[in-house]
C-alpha cells in the first residue's frame, strides 16, 4: 500500500504532466491561471483520500488517477470563484487569481476547470465510471448550494449552529466525502462499503472544515497560508463566533455584538479584542471538542467496514494525523 | 415527425415542469437566477435542433428531452457569465443576471446550471451516452477558448478575419454542432452520418453567428432584444467591421479609425457614422453573402447523409426559413 507521501508525489507527477499538456494548447490565455492554480501546491487532499481508499481495495490505482487529479481540479475551480465572491486576496500565500490575472478570467478560467474536470473524469476506466460521474455532478451542486448559504449568512443577524453545520457539509464535506467514495467505486467496492466510506468522508470533512476555522483565528499565518484573523475581520459566522455568541455572558455578548457592528475599526485591533473575548469564553477548546466529536464518528464508522484491519491503517492513520492538528 | 413548433412547445414545456421542481429546493437564493434565465425564454435554438435531429432518425424522440434540456441551459450558462464579463445590461428585452440578482450570484448560479447541465445529461437513457457527454464536455471546453479569444480580441488592434472565424466557431457554431450530433448519436445513428451532421451543425452556426452579428447593427431592436449598435458602441471587432477595415478606402478607414480611438463620444451618434460608413462598402451585402457561404455549405453536407429526403426536411426548412431571416 501506497504512504501518503507517495499518493502526493504521484498526483503532482501527474498534474505536472498534465500542466505540460496544457502548455501545449494554442488558446494560453486561457489555460494560464489553470497552470498557475494548480502550480501554488496545497495538500492535494482530495486527490489523496481518492487514491488511498481506492489503494483500501486494490494495489493497483493507476486506473483512478484522472479522477483524483479531476477532483483537485474541481476543488480549485471552486477556489477560483469562491475567492471573487469573498474578495480574498491571498490564497497559499499568493495572490488569487483573480488578483493575478483578472475577474474576467478567474470566473473564465474557472469555468473552463470545471470542464477539465469532468475530461480528465471520464478518461477514467471503471466499471462504476456512470456512478461516479453521477456522483460527482450531484456534489458540485450541493458545493454550489453550501457557497450560496455561506453568502447567505453574511447578510443575516442569526445563524443557528445547526444551518452552519449544514452549510459547512455542504460547502466541504461532500466533495470530501465524494472523493473517498469515487476511490471505493473505482476499485469496486460494494455499495455498503462504499455507502460507510462516504459516511465517513461526511465526517472527516466536517472536522476538517472546523479545524480551518479554527487556524484562522489560532493558526500559523506561514502554515495556513492565509492572513490569520481573516474571518474576525470580515464579521464571518463560523462556529467560533456562532458559539461565542451563544455562551457569552451579557457583557461578552454586548462587547462582541460592538464589533461586529463597527464599519470603521483598526483589523489587528479587532482581532485581538474578538480573539481575546473568545479565549474568555474558552472557544478554541470546545470547538477542538466538535471536532474530536466528527473525527470519533468518522472511526466508529471505520470500524463497522467489513475489511482486513491492516487495510484501514491509511485512513486510521489520517485521522490520528489530524487529530494532531499537523495536517 | 415533428414540427420546430411542436418541438418548442414540447421544451417549454419540460422546462417549466423541471423549473417547478427547482422551486421545491431548499435553497431558493442559488436557483432563482436560474429560472429567471430560463423563464426569458428565448428561441431555443439548440434544444430544437437536437431533437429535430433525433427525430430524423427515430419516431419517438423523448429519451432525448433531458438532453435538449442540458444544452439549453448550458447555453444560459455561458450567458449569465458572458454578460458579466462583457458588462452587458439587457438580454432578451430583460435586466441580465448579474444587473437584476448581483454579479456573484450570476458567477454562482452560472456555475450550478453548468452541472444542472451535465445532471440532465446524464438521465438520458440511451446507448451512446458516453459519446454523448465526452462530446458536450470537449464542446463546453472549445465554447470557454471561444469566449477566451472574444475577449482577447478587444484588447488587440488587428484581427485577421480567419481569426474572426475560428472565434466564432469555438464560441457559437460547435454548441450547435454538438447539439445535432447529439441528437444523431441519440438516435443511434451510425458513427458517419454523426459526423456529417455536426459538420453541417459547424457551418449553420457560423452562418447563424454572422446573422446575429449583421443584426447587431443592421436588426430590429424588438426582436433582436438588445440595444441596436452594441457592437459598434464597444468597438467590438465583429466580421463586418473587419470586412471593413480592409474594404475602405483611405478616407473611410481613416473615419472608422478615428472613431474606434474616440473615448468621449455620443453612442448613438457613433452608431450612425459607423453603420454609414459600413453602408458606403455594402457591407450588410458583403457579410450576407459570407452567410451564404455558410448555407451552403450545411446544404451540400445534407445533400450527402444517406436517408429518405422527407426525414432531412426539417433540416432543409430550417435553412431556408434562415436565409429569409426570419428565425
Amino acid at each position: 500500500m501506497y504512504s501518503v507521501e507517495e499518493l502526493k508525489q504521484k498526483i503532482n507527477k501527474e498534474i505536472d504532466a498534465w500542466s505540460e499538456e496544457l502548455n501545449q494548447k494554442e488558446q494560453k490565455e486561457l489555460y494560464a491561471p489553470v497552470k498557475y492554480a494548480l502550480g501554488m501546491g496545497g495538500k492535494r487532499l482530495r486527490p489523496v483520500l481518492l487514491l488511498m481508499t481506492a489503494n483500501m481495495f486494490q494495489e493497483e490505482i493507476d486506473n483512478g488517477l484522472t479522477a483524483a487529479i479531476a477532483v483537485e481540479i474541481f476543488h480549485n475551480f471552486t477556489l477560483l470563484h469562491d475567492d471573487i465572491m469573498d474578495k480574498a486576496e491571498m490564497r497559499r500565500n499568493n495572490p488569487t487569481v483573480h488578483k493575478k490575472f483578472s475577474e474576467n478570467k478567474a470566473i473564465l478560467s474557472g469555468d473552463a476547470m470545471a470542464f477539465l474536470s469532468y475530461k480528465l473524469l471520464l478518461k477514467c476506466r471503471c466499471e462504476k465510471l456512470f456512478e461516479i460521474t453521477q456522483l460527482f455532478t450531484e456534489t458540485a451542486l450541493e458545493v454550489c448550494e453550501g457557497q450560496q448559504y455561506d453568502m447567505d449568512f453574511e447578510n443575516r443577524q442569526n445563524v443557528t449552529q445547526a444551518e452552519y453545520l449544514e452549510m459547512i457539509k455542504l460547502k466541504t464535506a461532500v466533495l470530501i466525502a465524494c472523493s473517498l467514495k469515487a476511490g471505493a467505486q473505482l476499485s469496486d467496492a460494494d455499495d455498503e462499503t462504499a455507502k460507510l466510506i462516504y459516511d465517513f468522508g461526511i465526517n472527516l470533512g466536517m472536522a476538517f472544515q472546523l479545524q480551518d476555522d479554527l487556524l484562522d483565528t489560532f493558526g500559523n499565518q506561514q502554515t495556513f497560508g492565509k492572513k490569520i484573523g481573516g474571518d474576525i475581520v470580515a464579521n464571518k459566522k463560523t462556529f467560533l463566533l456562532i458559539e461565542a455568541l451563544e455562551k457569552a455572558n451579557t457583557e461578552q455578548k454586548s462587547q462582541l455584538k460592538k464589533w461586529l457592528a463597527k464599519t470603521d475599526f483598526n483589523p489587528d485591533e479587532k482581532i485581538k479584542a474578538v480573539s481575546g473575548i473568545f479565549n474568555q469564553i474558552n472557544i478554541k477548546k470546545r470547538t477542538e471538542e466538535k471536532i474530536d466529536f466528527y473525527f470519533f464518528s468518522a472511526s466508529e464508522i471505520l470500524q463497522k467496514i467489513q475489511l482486513e484491519e491492516k487495510r484501514k491503517m491509511p485512513l486510521k492513520n489520517l485521522i490520528q494525523k489530524m487529530l494532531g492538528r499537523k495536517f
